[in-house]
Formats: structure tokens, C-alpha cells, sequence
């Protein structure tokens, strides 16, 4: 069986993972390259016996027979990058989100169009064991039409102010896994966005324009509503939970734990805290989404996260920073 | 000792309710006398023992050495008995609302002022163990300051079109428990109220101009928020949930539950929906609340519950209602 | 309707908890005398407004029209006062166990049979909601043929030592309880005791010749079995679990708790301890012991623990005394 | 770094595991070669890159700088294997059990001894993230003094008949396991052994001498106790779970599911079974345990289970079927 001749580019937390998943866990694909602007990479590129390490991007895609690409650099690389992938006919996946712009997403997504090639985008929580437990209920009707949406998404700690300023906001740098569960979860799409923000955690947060805490409604086109809950600090950990409620029924996920052991005193019964990192949390994930997207290749299919995915995401998130600052119901066709 | 002479005007689920409670479980109260406008009740009144069964509030009223009355009639008579009977001098225990109008509150909490009797509104949920000890970890300082308060309540189904025409709207009927709680809870006061809600249970409803599922979220003078979830019928029974997410952690109640066992089969790993009826999941609130209102005529302290708290339900029922209607978030100032 | 009148023999903790629940709860009794040795437990008896209050059994049997006997006294005068009762042609409900004799116990067993009265005795613990549905899901065949029946039963401290002296000793006092559950859950006929003892609690308890911690094994005559470990002391409260293994599936009842809430904070997640002391845990089944001794009295028929189980459990109890000291399997045929 | 050279004996299900392991996740590790008796086992060695496949075990040993041998041949080969790789110098991880005579293993074992190397047991239960925390828990005395260890320890299904024949008995095949976690989790010796057995999932088991169904009762030298109940089919799946009890509390391990979800609909609250397969329910520990062989190897010290472990739990075994047959309590000094 020919193998499938794949290059990651950017080896920081994300990038590491999917070079790891890819070397270890797939029998059909060979990474031929890997590209990083660190010296220091090539220690990991060496220690995975990838032959080529470089530090360019176009040097990247210029290896021989390579197949696909997988973006894990910095955000404001993304596009650039997805561009010069679609024109040179590689196949992408693309670390969420695109870009902050929703113009240059647009662009890229025509660029990738023209191309006929594939993009998934990494939304991780989608190939989540628990959440992908939920999303198949809902497929097959155990729940029945979905009325609310509820996803609690809190973090265990605020990111540096210094990565809070170039984030584009909580809202695009964190909601936007949670608006894409709730598309996911539901099926449906988003019509209207009310976001309600405060900051709590830390005034800093709040001096560079951003907020920490928020509560969002969703309304999907149908009149059904998603709600979601923020928090860039919960002191107990990371607290990733979902519920749906329809016609015929709830159907919950619950946080994922190291280990389920209950401790009884005489001061109370305990147990451990959720698992405290999305790297432990959602470990399953990274490995899921990227064999679909191996799949997608080998198979000529669809990928489950395209581009469209990837616009909507961040246009609800625009929509949902629009929504707060004038304290209104905002529409998505107000946005895109 | 003297006993505290009661009577309780309107036999109908709740005032059966109460009638046990104050017979059965106070022995420093005496139920002298019952109302109800059905001759039929009377058979509860023998059961019991009461020596006065009437069928009109005045008459009520006029039974020798009463102390206090406790309103279980139909709301639209709640402002006018609370009114006589202030004026009669008696401490009044009244079920919720006061009256679907805010004028005509605020008209009857001055009368009750004037006559310097003491009113406590039945928010029996206050009393209710689980929420009260959530209640006792803010106090505890144990989630710390407050950031987010989520309840989900949802009904086990709707009640017949015909109440739910002249019962205010689920803002009104359903989610005024609600507000309630957010408020004691959190211990906040309220700023601003947006609701958005649909018609997904029963077009009828619809029809008559009410929602039946609905996501409201109010802030709180701080800043701070509170999200409602609310539906007329979930098929698995009453869900009645509330978590508080503070600076410190975060304390959940889950639903009662009529036993907990657990059977496992091939099939899978079944347990035993949640008390399905308000009567039972709210039981012990009842007498509780019923036992602190007798505390405070003993004592002549405050009742947990006053008229303000009353006021304040409605008023921010009534933004959810303009808001939900003019779709934009409503502050209480532009209905108080 | 005529009413059953009832005498209450012995105010202690259970009689109490008997004449609250007879006098408030059954509108088909009336309580005509209750029976105490002390002068102040007349206190009790005007508080619930009972006519006749003496201090001698005899005096209690002769109160005019009586119709039964609830005898809550000390052990060692249960088989007295159920013959005396018996002689005299009352039904009787009495607390365990009736003796710590066998041979008092078949005795007295005779003259209840001669005297054509029933005989209920207080094995409460049938009657808890919990276990209650268990056997239900047992006669359900949702656990299809029982297996493994496994019985948790550890005390949140161990009585005086002056009392652990007279009491027959912990199987005697404590694990007869278990042993009836074992019957009563499994519907099967104990055949053979295997059981070990330690003392791992208080050395002063070993001093007077028992034990404070122990796992016991039953063989029934089908050849299943039942395991339950025991101890006098659990820090952590008062632990009553129950778990049946069969065929089809397991059914399990956990720990009954004051209230479910979860606090997460930094140190991690905790809840309260199960309901410490028996009288709350088995609150429930107190009154529905009575409400079934009372519907058997109304209907005629039969009592659903009747002397038969009594004399069983002792029997089992003095087996594994046997099997402890031998350090070997004791057939009941040895001792019955 | 000079990496360790390991040979894999035997390509069953665990040697698959092992050999995955070895190859992906331990940089320090080399697997120059493999063994297995089917040639079909070939292509597994492809699969990994192994360059040495053989179907003998001697020339498996002859492999040139050969450090260890990881031995995963069916159960008796294992004694033989364990003393030529002794003999011939190599470090020595070896599934249990070494051999179902108690004679054999003790010969092994001096072999073992006299050649000075290390002999590592199989016993991966103990390398369970769910039970090493509660090891942990003991060592940190959270349960303090340890009275009573509860395994509970069900298959998901019996094996073939013709397996249970020369498997040694339910005791000495899958007991086996528990008999060594009681011994790991209290850190005690036993002293008695008590087992009581039925055949009841299936009488081919019977008539061929072993038994389905159990409860065996251990005594520590302390007088502190373990139970243990198994049974070869639970048809909702493999059932492992786990308590300690002591006078400082209580530790609890529950199953391992795979995933979290509960489901609420009209008929009641449902969620997933158990994971089924003892491959996914212990793929955490296998690699564990070759991590702390690998550490024991490179570091040179003490492997966390030795011949010692394996020469006990075969003992224990032993007594308990002896117990079995006799009906008694049997000593471990009738059997050592």
C-alpha cells in the first residue's frame, strides 16, 4: 500500500501532539518532514526519525511527493500558509481558527475551492469520546428534537495578558470551540447572538479590552437555543461538560477525571478534580480527528470540519464580541 | 405556652399541604379555622380536627383570638386577602405571586407596612435542603465571589392551556422561582434581564401568546450573571439544578431522587428518574419554610421571605417579558 | 370506621419513634395507653395526648377494648410481654430479636401460635425504600437467578462496652439484621455460617468475649451465597449498603446522604457523609413497618415478618457465634 | 544512551500488547526479536520492524547482546522458559502464573536466585491507575489501619471449557489476580484462607472439576481481612472493583466505563456498561508495569513484583481450593 507522505508544520504543544499521533498510531501515513522556526526542534523532528527539518514554509512544500500538510503554527499564519498549500495542490488540515479576519477567511476558503483540495480545520472537541457519545443520541433521535443546548466550557487558568491582546478575545480564542459544538451537537445553524460579558478573574484582562467570564445564547434558525457559560478561571480545573434536552430526552457529558476513586472520612467523601489540561482532556481527540482526516484522504470522502465550519465559527464569534459591546441580540447576517 | 392561633384560606395542593404541616409538625401552633369555597373541603377540615370550616375570607377573618392566616387561595385573590387581612391586624404567610400587577403590589406591601403585620411570600424553594445548603456554602465563603449562577428547572409538563391564558406567562408562573433563586443564591441584586424563549412543547401555548422553553440571563448589579434554563416539559421528569461558579470553586445540587438504586443488565446501567412531582421533590421545603414563618411570630424576628422579595419576582418577570417581546435586554429600572 | 386501638410498650428511641408515627400517620389507629418504667416518659405520652399512661405490662394489657401490642422494651423482656400479650389475645408487634435463647424463642413461638394472634417482629430494615426495591427488582427477575447476595453494614460507632456485654454479642445484636436482609433480598433459605471475627476497633470489647469487625459468609440450600462484612466503627458514618449479583444483571443501593450537593474547589470535590445515625437512615421504614403490621391487622392477613424470621436469624446468629469460636463451617441443622 | 535489547516470547493477545508497548513508548528500549510458534506471527514482526523473528526459545536466547526477555508463552512454558533465560544471564519478565505446582515454581525461583537476575511478574492489576491510587492512599495512611479489603472481581464471560481444564481452576486462573491484590493493597501476609464455591453459570464447568461462582474469605497475620467475590460471567461485563476499609476511612475504586454519558428519558436514566474486554479495561497498566520492569533495569534495582509475589498468590490458590474441597479454613503453612 503506498503511504500517504504527510509534513507538519509548527512542532509547539499542538504540533507535537499530531506529529506523535501521526508517527505512532497510523500504519498507512509516513511524515516526511517537519518544519518549525525553532533550531531546537530538530531534536524532536530527529528523535520521530523524521528525515527533513527545515524552517521554511515554502521549503516545506517543496519536499518531494509530499501529500498533505498539517498546520499547527501561530494564528496569524494560518492563512498564509493554507494559501500556499492550496496553490501547491497539497491536502490541509488547519489548527482552528483561520484566521480573525472574516475577509481573509473568505479568501482563503475561495483560494482552497480553486484548488480542489481538502481543508479540515482542528476542531478537536468534535472527535472527543464523551461529546461524539452525545452528538450519535442526538443522531439517533434518543433525544428527539433538540430544544436547549447547554455547554459549561471553563478553563483552568487565564492565558498570559500578553497572548490576550493578539487573541482576538475570549470569545474567538476560546468560545469558538464551544459555538462549533453547539452546530455540532445540534445540526442546526445559528441565526441570532446574545453575549453578555464581565471581568472577573482579572482587571488586566479587562485593560487590554477582553473579558473573562460571559454567559452566550444561541438561537438556532429552528428557535431553539444553545447556551453557553465561560470562565477563563475555575480554581477546580477544566470543567468541559455538555447537555442536550429535546422532545424525548437529556443526554449529558460530564468532565473526564485521572481516576474515579472516592475517598470517605470522617470530614466528607472526595475524589479528584477533573483532568486539569486540554492536552490530558481531549489526548483522545487529537488522535480521532486526525485519522478522519487521514480517512477523508484515503477514502476521497468528505472531512468532517471544512472551511465553512471554520467561517461560521468565527463569524459567530464576531458576532458574539458585536453583541456585547452594544449589549444587543446580534445576526449572523448582520456579520457575514 | 400559648399556642399561635392559625387559619389557612384555600384547600386546594398546597393548602392541604400546609394544613398537615402546621397540624402535624408544630406544637406550638394551633390551626383553628379553614376557608375554601368548596363545600366538599370541609371533609378535610374533620379529618383534621379544625373546629371553623367557612367559606368566605371575612368570616375567616372574624373567628376569635386569630393570630395568623396563611393564603393558599387562587392568585387573583392574594392581593385582596393579604389586604383585609392587614387591616384586620393578622401576620400573613401568602403563596406566590402577590398579584401579576405591579401597581397593585406596591399598593398592598404599603398597606402591610401600615399596619406593621409581618408577610412572608411562599418561595418555598428557599427552604428546600439542597438549596439551602448550597445557599450556606456562599455564605461559607466557600465558592468564594459569586461569578456565575446557573438553574435549570424545567416542569415535568405544561399545565392546561386554560391556566396557562390568565397565569401571567411562564415568566410569571413557572420562572418566578427562578428569579427568586438567582437573588438568594447569589445574594445580589438584579440590573438587567434578557430572555429569549419558543414555543417547542405546544403550539397552543404559542397561541395564547406564551413560550414554554426559554434561556434567560440577568446580571447582576456587580456585574456578575445568572442563567435560567426553563422548559414546560421534560419527559423525564421534574429537573430541578443549580450550580454556583465563584472565585473559590463551584457547588452543585442535583435532583432528588425517589431511591438510588443502580441496575445493571446487559442492556446497559438504568437508575430511577427524579421525583416527578412538585409536591414530593418540595416536601420538606414546605414544612420548613411553614416551621421558619411560625419562628419568626414566636420570636417576632423577620420572615425569610417579604414583600419585597415579592415585588422583586415579579418585576423581573415582567423584564423577561418586555424583553423577550422587544428581543433587547430590559434593566429593572425601567420597570420598577 | 372503628378504629384499632394500640398500646405502646417501652419509650425508648424505637417506641418513640413508633407512637409519633402510629399517632400521626394512621388515620385508622388510635393510641388508647402507652407503657414505661419511667415516670418522665408520661411527658411523651401527654404530648400525644394518650389517654392512659402506666408503668406495668400487666396494666397495659388490661386497658378495655385494646386491640394490640407494639412492644419496644428492652430485649430480655420481649419474650415475657409476647406471651403475656399472646395469653391474652392481643396482636402483637415487637422489636428484635425476641430472645437470645433458641429454645425461649421456640417456646414463646408456640404460645403465639396456640393463642391465634400475629406476631410482627421489627426487622425495620424490609421496609427501607432502598433495599425495598431491590428485592423488587429480585421478584422483578431483573437480576435474574441470585447468585451473590453482598451486605455492607458498618455502624458509625460501637456501643458501650456495658451494653456489648449483654447483648448477645455482635451477631446477635448487630449482623442479625444482615442476616435477615441476607433472607429476606436472596427469598432463600440459609443453610450453612461461616464467620470471622477480629478485634480491630476496642481492645475492651474483646475483653467481654466479642468482636467489632467480621466477614461472613452464608451458603443457601441452592448452593448461592451471601457475603457481609460488618464493623462497629466507621469514621466516616453509618455505612448500609446492599448489592445482588445474579443471572440477569446486579442491582445495588448505595448510602442514603442528607443532601447531594458537590463543592469543587482547589483541593477538589466533595459531599457529605452518608446520614449518620439509624434512626434518620431507616426513618422511612419505621413507618411503613407500622403501615404494613396495621394493614395486616385491618385485613386479616398475614404479617410480612413474622416469628418464623425471627427465630431464622437468631439461629443464624448463634451459628456464626459457633463458626467464629470453631474456626469452621456450622450447619443451621446444628443448631436448629 | 545505550538502549536495552528485549526479546518478546510469544505473540498472544499480551505479547501483542507487550510488544506494542516496548516498541512505541520507551525510548530506552529496543525489541531486536520476537518468538512465537505460528508462522503467521511473522508479519507482526514486519509490522514493528522487527529484524529477528524465530519460533524457538532457544534461539531466541541466542540473539547476540540479548539484555531481557519479556516471556508471554502459554502457561507451561513458563517455568521452563524463565529458568534458560536465567541460565543464560537475561533479565526476566515473566506472565503469571510461573507454574501451577507449587514445586516447580520454588525450584524456578532458586534457579532465578542462583543466576542473579531479576524475575519480574506479571501481575498488572497492580499498575491500574484506579488501584495504584488506592495503594497510594493506604500508604499515606488516608485509610489508616487497613480491617477489611473488598475485591469484587467478574468476567464478562467464562472461557471455553476445554481452557478451564488445564487452566488450574478458577482459583489459581483468575482468583489468582485477587489474591494478589489483597496482598498488594494491604501490604499484609496472609495467614487462612476460607473458600466457598458453586458452579452457576455453567454445569460443563462443573463436571469437569472446577467451579464458576465464589466467595473465599482471607485472614491477614494480624487478624485484618480480605473478601473476595468472583464469579466467570456478569452479563453487564467485567465487573472490577475495589474497597478499603480502616480506621481512618474507607478508599473505593469503581469500574472503568467507556464513557461518561447518562441518558434521561421517559423511561428512566440510562448509561454505558462497564469496558468490557480486560485489554481495554488494564491498557493503562501493561504499559505501566513494563515501564517500572524497563526502570528496574536500567536503574538496577528492585522489580515492584517478584518470584516471591508469584510463588504467594500460587499458594494462596492452592489453599483456597484446598478449602474448597474440605470445607475448612486451610492455613498457608498446610500448603508452604
Amino acid at each position: 500500500m503506498k503511504k500517504i507522505n504527510v509534513a507538519v508544520a509548527g512542532l509547539g504543544r499542538i504540533g507535537k501532539i499530531h506529529l506523535k499521533n501521526l508517527c505512532r498510531n497510523f500504519s498507512d501515513v509516513q511524515v516526511v518532514a517537519v518544519m518549525d522556526l525553532l533550531d531546537e526542534s530538530k531534536t524532536i523532528a530527529d528523535q520521530f526519525n523524521i528525515p527533513v527539518f527545515v524552517k521554511d514554509f515554502d521549503q516545506l512544500l517543496a519536499v518531494p511527493e509530499l501529500d498533505a500538510v498539517v498546520i499547527c503554527s501561530p494564528t496569524d499564519t494560518h492563512a498564509d500558509y493554507v494559501v500556499k498549500a492550496a496553490n501547491a495542490g497539497k491536502q490541509i488540515f488547519c489548527e482552528k481558527p483561520l484566521d480573525l479576519s472574516l475577509d481573509r477567511v473568505k479568501q482563503v476558503l475561495e483560494t482552497v475551492k480553486g484548488a480542489g483540495v481538502k481543508l479540515m480545520l482542528g476542531f478537536n472537541r468534535r472527535f472527543d469520546p464523551e461529546f461524539k457519545k452525545i452528538r450519535q443520541l442526538v443522531l439517533d433521535d434518543a433525544v428527539g428534537d433538540v430544544q436547549i443546548v447547554k455547554i459549561t466550557s471553563r478553563d483552568p487558568g487565564p492565558p498570559p495578558v500578553s497572548y490576550v491582546k493578539v487573541s482576538g478575545g475570549m470569545f474567538l480564542d476560546m468560545t469558538i470551540h464551544d459555538f462549533d459544538m453547539a452546530r455540532y451537537i445540534s445540526g442546526k445553524a445559528v441565526k441570532e447572538v446574545y453575549a453578555k460579558g464581565a471581568v472577573m478573574v482579572d482587571p488586566e484582562i479587562g485593560k487590554v479590552g477582553d473579558v473573562d467570564t460571559a454567559i452566550i445564547t444561541l438561537t438556532f434558525e429552528d428557535g431553539s437555543m444553545a447556551v453557553i457559560d465561560n470562565c477563563r478561571k475555575a480554581v477546580y480545573g477544566y470543567d468541559q461538560r455538555l447537555e442536550v434536552f429535546g422532545s424525548k430526552g437529556m443526554a449529558q457529558a460530564e468532565n473526564n477525571f485521572p481516576n474515579n476513586h472516592k475517598l470517605y472520612t470522617k470530614d466528607g467523601i472526595s475524589g479528584d478534580l477533573p483532568l486539569n489540561f486540554f492536552l490530558e482532556r481531549y489526548d483522545a481527540s487529537y488522535n480521532q480527528e486526525m485519522a478522519e482526516f487521514i480517512d477523508a484522504l484515503v477514502s476521497g470522502g468528505e472531512v468532517p470540519v471544512d472551511g465553512n465550519d471554520g467561517l461560521l465559527s468565527i463569524a459567530i464569534g464576531l458576532a458574539a464580541k458585536k453583541s456585547m459591546v452594544e449589549n444587543r441580540p446580534v445576526t449572523l447576517t448582520e456579520i457575514l
